[in-house]
């Protein structure tokens, strides 16, 4: 079960189980003199983290992080890294493991208790292990150090779609992302999902949904033109998370409707000089390189398989059983995915940025 | 410009430019004791190759494959590979440089030519260079050779969507895909491409198009949970090829839209004893893992970027300039990727077996 | 400073600085169902730990290692793999920052110190940092699982050279091994290394080695003709540990000296009917991929760079100063180089095993 | 048998048999804007191609490299490349399969021949096929380019020993390496390594070497700390040579013999206000990173498995032969060695350039 690592000079690798004592990662490859803070670190963390509203598991979770190597502490508290590996820990403090007993047998339709069963013969169903999604706090503790690898750098996304129900593209405004719990970046679209939420909760459903990553002052040049392509690392980074069933950039699955008169960003020369697309359906990326737009990419969260209600299923000892799950759970495990999205998409950045400017980094 | 090599176990490393002398794969990694002959590999080859229908450009390549290394010659006349690595050879035959003289310094919009020039500072404007279509025989070559690292599967693709225009998918005949020059599995829907893409080629437009890749007879648990997924491997795969900006596995971005009752693959067991799925949304892919169902992903293609009309852009002199492609081209490029997808797909299973089961074998 | 990981399948990643408040590694391609002891893993680690006689640091670690992940309690309570990624945790207790507090910008001739400031500008200068030798406790926890990996494979190593006296090979008993502070594994020799090293310890000097390591019952087959080599990767972990200045593998730079009716191998067919060598002067390796004979690999260690007499150096800000070294160190760093040595040829076994026979394994 | 590519950002990925139609290689990471002429690079492939003196194998090859993609010719008839992968081909035209029939099922001892049908169970007897050292050809011209990589540095070797007979290091002169058949930089010992070497060629024998590489105008920072250090990954290019038995840096496993004070190199100020190191036992690398001096690397290389004497061993079928080689062969493999360790080196140190500085360079 090798390859708990992602990227290829800012390196990424994660451990840990949902139910184990803590979960983690190592990155490896950032560069030194990057200044930072726990506080500012905990700031992506938070928005991760679960039991903040009605609308997301209510497994508590403080998911403070422990940096245990690769910084030096300054005098005015903050820390710089020394470009040697940061580890990092967060430690599980409120699993739950009872109640997981019933399914320790039963494979839960949708979910990869068969497959990992099948593949490996021992499973931790307490949780889903391994496959967990609390995994993916580990990688919102890479992201953060990710996004002050390239400099002046933003990412950030938003949840554009639940169910069946989008947003208005046209009431985007990133201001309102924070201020509600779905990171809904459209306030009409708020007291719509709300309600419509509400009722998927309260019946033990799940919904899907899908989120918008966002990333500016990507410097141009990044990425390679074959298989290093900017955008196939972002959108390998993004289906590795879990639940993720679909990938798009820019345009995405719409550019198969258009033509290429209407596909086509035409240029034109700024005020400044400068070259400046007149639009971005490219998502920020030609070619598999960065443009020097914003980099655009969307990803679709598939509903949480773990609902209250009956499915049928078999056991691990070939018995046909319906199963539900009675846990804390997600009704939509998108809202979550929201800060990890900006997570891999930074670190995706990161990684390029290196490969294309290199290693070495001193300290001021 | 590192990484023109995809694949972990199962290595493919790609050269060669649109208009120099040939361009070819090594494909490092394939199992001793496969045999094949060369008129199987080109019967893939010829899927793929240029200017079999007025749909495509009219570019004329036989895309006949040298094998150079890698395997031995057979008393029946076919071939053995010996587990070296297999360098297959494609010479280029039809360049016509002189048709791109008019754009060697105008960056077509939607095209890499902006950024291939403002990272490396050199660009082979013939053609696109390495940025062309051309560079896809070579992965077609490789994917021969993978259909037959996983015993018994198969990969095939079809065109599911051009343009504004969806196929009847309760139409679906694969034994259509190869007889019209779409590979359109919906016999109704020919007649509809024809008459739509006639009307833009005349346009001198282009448009884009989905692709459906299948794979049976995928053995269950192919895959790791984390950054190793299966699906992740092969939307990376399916992302490498030039113009595509989504991928899906499964339902895909439908996913999003509807419930975790609707989603889940409900499991009995079968006549025979062994589960069954009585759907398969998941694509046949859970937590990362392979399930055994048929793998299935999509893939958007955008339109072709030279088109024969004008459209706004700049050259590398800073100047503002309209552009427009007089070469030959496809108008839609979408066509000529369904064999390129099945190819990548391939690839992505041969190296997850091998990951699997280990890289030892011994010739019989 | 990218790349703190080895291997391909099996692949550690070790974090940690000397001062910081822990070092440790994440064991990534495990496969599930090895069972083993925290007891017995700390065998491996109380080899390497410092101040276990006169000879080495008289740093006080009690390298104990917390296994964060990727392990499951049985009822026995052992442990068992589950095939995710072990997280391994060792603290730092004994740091003695202040010690170090007059070489902070001195550099030690020998040392890292310069070339590391050269490149990162930044230098923990607290016991060298990550050059510091306390990584190694990670490498050997990782070779603690790496040994379980291969069946019946036991890999084991000694001291046959310290300074200028070599062992007689002749007394060779690994009995002898764990019955005195140097690994000697010749009985005679113990004395006069007692004598040798005393001196040289109370002169404030130091002094080189030479370990050598023998795996036995390693499977015939592993490794691979061209660049996975078995010896190649060997080699490539022996070279990576702190001060090793050479490697050879079998009777390695006497190779050199003898024709080549001395060095080959004869083979005869045993009593068993199987093919049995007449001798092993190819180290268990013949064109990268093992024999089925023990695999010796033999390894050159420098004299500890630091030192308590002066030598001539330059300090950051480019005076020439004269450095010596206050601190705790080894007279001679080769002793506690034998379990690193072990652990490093230990886990490119488990690398080359899974490459050839693949990672699943299910539980029992 | 994966794995035939080395190097990270410069990589090198080797494919062809002793006995098939050619051999080759592609170079993937090697930075535009670099300029260089055929004969340029057909300069190394003459100093490793056989048959050049007696000393060497009889067999002829002009071993003429053909560039295939990746580059572009200037006006001045140069080449320029673009930054894309550059594929070479060298053919096989001297093949005397016939020379090999009495050894197709007889292992050669000492040679790779028992653990490559082993493993495979396939081989190529025809001379060795994959693990023939025709393969270090592909090398040679890979070393070629990145020779071109590091601004100004310059990467030589020169035998240092044959058998019994080292050179008189005091007599060390450049400009005799190349006025000799065994690249001998010491011109007493050309006659008594002629008349040593005359002997084990009628003898049918063979000999063993040393080689000795040296690298100038390597920039200080290059490696990593941990597992990149610039001398493991040189060391595991050399060791991946056929028939390499042990390689050192610097005073290698000399410094297992001497005291701390005697290894530091010390530093004082130079006249031009910068560092200057009294000497160079660390053979230009401490802690893994350069330091500014020459990088001194040795390998040894091992006499050649096949002899005109009669050895014991076994065949394929299991019964107990002797064998001898009657085909063409090299009394002293390691004189061809001296350039395919030159290439080796350079190949690593372009590598770690490449990481240090970014892959990113812009043709003038």
């Amino acid at each position: 079960m090798s390859h708990n690592t992602f990227g290829h000079l800012f390196r990424v690798t994660t451990w840990g189980e949902s139910h184990g004592p803590a979960l983690g990662c190592i990155v490896d490859g950032c560069p030194p003199g990057i200044r930072f803070t726990e506080a500012g670190l905990q700031h992506w963390m938070d928005k991760r983290k679960p039991g903040q509203s009605r609308f997301v598991t209510q497994r508590r979770e403080d998911d403070l992080v422990k940096i245990l190597s690769g910084v030096m502490r300054e005098d005015d508290g903050g820390l710089v890294t020394t470009g040697t590996p940061v580890s990092m820990l967060i430690e599980n403090t409120d699993q739950r493991s009872k109640d997981y007993s019933e399914i320790a047998k039963r494979y839960r339709p949708g979910h990869a208790d068969y497959t990992y069963d099948l593949k490996y013969g021992v499973r931790d169903y307490r949780g889903g292990g391994r496959s967990s999604a609390r995994e993916t706090a580990a990688r919102v503790a890479a992201g953060g150090l990710a996004r002050l690898v390239v400099p002046d750098v933003t990412v950030r996304a938003a949840l554009v779609q639940i169910g069946e129900h989008r947003i208005n593209r046209d009431n985007w405004d990133w201001a309102e992302v924070d201020s509600n719990p779905f990171f809904c970046p459209d306030p009409e679209t708020v007291p719509v999902w709300e309600e419509y939420l509400d009722a998927i909760r309260k019946a033990g459903s799940s919904v899907g949904a899908v989120i918008e990553v966002v990333a500016e002052n990507v410097p141009a040049g990044l990425g390679a033109p074959i298989y290093a392509k900017l955008d196939q690392d972002i959108c390998s980074n993004l289906m590795s998370i879990n639940a993720v069933k679909g990938v798009e950039i820019g345009n995405g699955f719409e550019a198969a409707r258009i033509s290429g008169e209407q596909n086509a960003d035409e240029m034109r020369i700024g005020a400044d000089g400068k070259p400046v697309f007149l639009s971005n359906n490219a998502g920020g990326i030609l070619g598999g390189i960065s443009t020097g737009q914003p980099v655009v990419a969307r990803f679709a969260v598939k509903p949480t398989s773990s609902i209250l209600n009956d499915r049928r299923s078999i056991d691990s000892d070939g018995n046909e059983v319906d199963v539900r799950t009675k846990g804390r759970h997600d009704p939509c495990v998108g809202i979550r995915a929201v800060p990890i999205g900006e997570a891999m998409v930074a670190c995706a950045l990161a990684d390029h940025y290196l490969r294309d400017r290199g290693q070495t980094g001193r300290l001021d």
